[in-house]
């Protein structure tokens, strides 16, 4: 018998009626193919949390001003976070990446300094974010984080992102990838009001029209790579890393809101593999969030009102899957039990 | 300035954008005004698993026959029920409390013998399903169930229930309660096919039926306290009692599914302050779920799917009301941290 088969019948004679399990019983079959066993485990849970800033910024794209980005990474030093709290309850190692913050942050040894560029990206009103070589630097961080927690036991991640301004990179992507109009990809991110967003939605349209102005490398994926340098921030880039490597690598990946979900969508994109390891973990209120998911053909987990980004939302969802995996390896079945199996 | 204004000012203050922690910072605020503090707790979680038989059960309205309830009691002894993997997982104490099951469930000591009535309720087809003394008995029971874990310490319960065909006074209730026509209250239970319902809903009408050519004291709190020993499980019954008192203790509790939203629903008709102590914690599958929900005019924690029963979807959600606390007691706030306030 396959795997897949064999997966389907523990499930479906734990006792309780066929599915009543809902979500956790569809966790748990995803959990067991990806780690290709019946007894999956979750061992040593880290989040990756990239930071960096964006030239797009610049153009007042954002409620919030960039200081917000190292105010809010030396603040994750002190616990403070969001972040913290979370990744403290659900026992997370906590690994605060700098790529690019617009700020020296080198008096924090609890941030790794992997700065590609010291000032953040370029802004791609005008230019593309990044060149090809800083896309490679930021996809192999992404990469060596993945690695390092591997080495360590760590067979589920989440990641986490600080740096404003980054809804506006991910509405772009979602706009162009699953080709759908830019004014339903793009909402209030941390707070902008209707003006504020009717100013982004016009930023973002003029960005897009001037991209489409340069020498787009043909072919599918190459169309991909240059949307993931021309309009990403070095935190998202690192972020598609370290998804690729962990897919390379059959470790699951919890995967946040909206930003981490259009970083998703260019994951997938560039290896759809990376869906097979991914858990959708959290549905927020930034405007076109769930549209994406669907684009995508994914349910998330959670849907509790959050858009505070850094990761908070996979962090949440994290006890439902260790509730999939409690159920799959502790709950009894009908024959040890002796219940009378009623359909 | 009032304890609620300063609840607000504490949550809105915490170093994220205001509201961005969505449902978490409602029930922060919730649980805030339960414990009349701005620094709630939760401490000693108890999950209360009332068991009892249903004479309905006779009409064949459920797909699994009557044995099932005490040979899931049984197994809830061995550890490898739904409800013991999640009470393990988050730290509840799991209470076992035999209400009427029809079994002699003596034999094992982790079972509280409470038993109302040796083979559970009369057939409400034909009659009440309790008297009034075995009403005020089970109801008893519950309040006697939520003092004890109440001089433990404890301020948080969760209510589950094991009660083959416990569904079908549910849907009465609702249908009752809510003015809802029966076919929009009436459901799929652990399983039952498009037959199945049809007759199960034709039983549960002509129940109503005559339940209405019987005595129906006069006054709206009168009215609801028949209802409630006319079709109720005994297991239900002890459940609303507990939900009662722990309304009174000013103790939180933590909605279930579908029978005990359908508790909740009667509790709250009998005193409406118990509205203010609930979590909802699960919106299942189970048909008119949602509508009873709405017509209680309160929202879920989660929606994974799950129509176990148990408790299980409420012990799934107290990670999220874990965060929520975490969120308000441990996260930094914009002045401490000298974080620019943007907004």
């Amino acid at each position: 018998m396959e795997l897949q088969d064999k997966l389907k019948l523990k499930i479906d004679n734990l006792n309780k009626p066929k599915g009543s399990l809902g979500r956790l019983e569809e966790l748990a079959f995803q959990i067991g193919m990806v780690q290709q066993t019946l007894s999956p485990t979750l061992q040593h849970p880290v989040h990756l949390l990239f930071g960096a800033d964006h030239g797009i910024e610049r153009e007042h794209v954002s409620v919030s001003p960039r200081c917000i980005t190292w105010q809010q990474m030396e603040n994750f030093t002190r616990g403070g976070g969001g972040v913290n709290m979370f990744c403290r309850q659900h026992g997370f190692e906590l690994r605060l990446i700098d790529v690019g913050v617009d700020h020296d942050l080198s008096a924090f040894p609890a941030i790794i300094n992997r700065k590609v560029a010291p000032h953040g990206t370029a802004n791609f009103l005008h230019e593309a974010a990044m060149t090809e070589e800083q896309c490679q630097q930021a996809l192999g961080i992404g990469c060596e984080q993945v690695d390092a927690a591997f080495a360590k036991g760590c067979n589920i991640i989440s990641i986490g992102e600080m740096g404003i301004a980054n809804t506006s990179p991910s509405s772009i992507w979602m706009s162009l990838l699953l080709d759908l109009p830019l004014e339903q990809c793009v909402g209030a991110g941390a707070g902008l009001n209707d003006e504020g967003i009717r100013h982004k939605l016009d930023v973002l349209r003029r960005s897009v029209e001037n991209m489409q102005k340069t020498n787009v490398p043909a072919g599918n994926d190459d169309g991909v790579r240059y949307l993931l340098r021309y309009f990403g921030g070095f935190e998202m880039v690192a972020a598609v890393g370290a998804m690729l490597r962990a897919a390379d690598l059959r470790m699951l990946v919890l995967v946040d809101g909206f930003i981490m979900s259009a970083c998703a969508l260019i994951a997938s994109r560039l290896q759809p593999s990376f869906l097979d390891v991914a858990i959708f973990a959290h549905c927020g209120d930034e405007s076109g969030h769930k549209l994406m998911l669907d684009g995508m053909g994914v349910k998330p987990l959670l849907s509790l009102g959050l858009r505070l980004g850094e990761g908070t939302g996979a962090l949440c969802a994290y006890p439902i899957v260790e509730s999939a995996v409690r159920m799959i390896n502790e709950m009894g079945n009908f024959e040890d039990n002796k219940i009378t199996k009623y359909f």
